[in-house]
């Protein structure tokens, strides 16, 4: 029998790479599984998880939660029922709902204490639109079944780690959303999870909004206005927090270890540097090679992590897709989950 | 005797790093202009330079323009004089003067035809303007200077080539100032620098304003209302223009050699992946240890480049400055002379 905290890892949207890193990431995790550390189960079709896993040759063996065991055994816990499996490389309403599904079954289970987090494969915002559920993404569909007030992302890769004010939103909204109760909150929800990480003083940046932290204001006055004052607050407090730190330098210094978080006012800020980091390419095929990051919600009342990249429909079903996302993302949860629940 | 073509190379502000690393950058240089490849000329005022070369012991020999000679033997056009040297870590109106004297006298001499580039040093913003010279940058003094229209500005990274749509402005402007305009003449400039550089057919990639360009308008309309039709102008004109890709993966894609250069829409949307490629820190004292990188300013009436780092005022004098990002700078001005003048 096995034991360690149950990760409860959805399926994402059937038609993409997600039902093959779930499982891949559940094959690779057997040597953590079978010494306790941690017990990832799959949430989702089992039509789907089965014909994945026939198609790539995987070789699993399907039981239900609760019979446990490690790889080749894979804990299933069905969504949703489906006798067909959905088409590779497409979604649609169906895999849109499918999806949703797993997610919402995932969500309970935490919230009902039988999962100690849950890790996410990507979804397709399209095909969850066709099912009727309208969310800006993942993390606002999440933040919806959970009640949660107002969550935040962290993308993390290695040491670097960088929690975002802004995100799925217009580039000209960026600056208005830039208020003092904003930047606060993502400074909480950062320290916090920082310390369940084991961290006992954080070291945080706070990066500029503007190029060269507007120059004095020659090149805008919300760094002046909101992240110098916020940061003076919590440097009275005798927290480690500083800034506001030129965008464009402050990664390299976090990749360095300068920094045990950055955080980033708004997307690509704070996607590009995780991501030039963490994704390869290979300069031959254009093909992704490499694919690691995980992806924290910061802010829910429970632990979820996610992988960093999208479905992949071109991809899905033949059996390249990179699961170190996914890998990374469950062993993330499992390292929050040990330092308590939020 | 010497030849190749002539590359200005000013001091940026005297009490900085400047002095030093052209000094030095000439001196790793020496191999290539004793071999007729390029020719490096120190312009500033030679008090700098003689201070900065006895404090580091280099062991220059200082020669008027003209004279030729590799290293040590070092031509300088004494811009402004200045019997004695400035104090190294403060920049005041009289080194703001100095600075922008250099700037001055590399640009007349670039635009009589004596200097077939110039390679800029940092200067301190707040220095020049103490001394009354009152822009918002170098390339925006540099315009001033040479009567440009409209100028660009393109970071380098070795086959990494970002050039900005806009860069020194607040990012509350930058969604205002994406226009088809601004957007064609980013574009027109890139294809013209990378035929100079010897590549017939460049591949450009146009990043997304917006998280996700814009997800069909959820995130903003930008994407689609300027850069889609103009990304399509410029395909049915038969160039190898795309996008607008996803900010947060496109570099990744640049970084592998997918395409020759990314038009990036703001300041930290472009510098960041150069900058986290380009730059590294010594994770023990927090140090810069690289600093590689180009700067070059497309749309003047000359070739310029620049580092792409500040004055490090707080290092200044002790010989520990990194001159690669200089040398880098030289080099690539002297490739770009090679596909002749703009």
């Amino acid at each position: 029998m096995t034991s360690g905290p149950v990760i409860a890892c959805t399926m994402g949207d059937p038609a993409g790479i997600g039902p093959e890193v779930v499982l891949k990431a559940i094959a690779e995790l057997a040597p953590r599984v079978a010494a306790g550390a941690l017990r990832p189960i799959a949430v989702g079709t089992l039509a789907q998880f089965a014909r994945t896993d026939a198609a790539l040759k995987l070789g699993a063996e399907f039981v239900p939660f609760g019979a446990g065991g490690a790889w080749p055994r894979v804990e299933v816990v069905e969504a949703t029922t489906s006798e067909t499996p959905v088409a590779f490389g497409e979604g649609n309403a169906e895999t849109g709902r499918q999806a949703y599904a797993a997610i919402a079954t995932a969500v309970a289970m935490a919230m009902r204490g039988e999962a100690a987090a849950i890790a996410t494969a990507p979804i397709s915002k399209d095909a969850l639109n066709r099912a009727g559920y309208h969310h800006a993404g993942h993390t606002e569909l999440l933040a919806e079944l959970t009640g949660a007030r107002d969550s935040r992302m962290m993308l993390v890769h290695g040491d670097l780690r960088v929690s975002h004010v802004t995100t799925h939103v217009a580039l000209a909204r960026v600056p208005a959303l830039l208020t003092p109760e904003r930047l606060r909150r993502t400074l909480d929800l950062t320290l916090d999870a920082l310390r369940r990480l084991g961290i006992a003083r954080p070291r945080l940046a706070v990066a500029a909004l503007n190029p060269h932290a507007g120059e004095g204001g020659l090149f805008g006055e919300e760094d002046d206005r909101v992240n110098v004052p916020v940061i003076a607050e919590y440097r009275a407090r005798g927290l480690d927090v500083s800034g506001p730190h030129p965008g464009d330098t402050v990664f390299v210094k976090a990749a360095a270890g300068q920094f045990d978080a950055v955080i980033a006012m708004f997307h690509d800020q704070g996607h590009i540097p995780v991501k030039l980091l963490g994704f390869t390419v290979d300069r031959a095929t254009g093909r992704w090679t490499g694919l690691s990051g995980v992806n924290v919600t910061l802010g829910l009342p429970m632990i979820r992590t996610s992988v960093d990249h999208g479905t992949a429909f071109d991809i899905a079903g033949r059996g390249i897709a990179v699961a170190s996302s996914m890998v990374e993302a469950i062993e993330h949860a499992a390292m929050l989950a040990a330092g308590g629940v939020p």
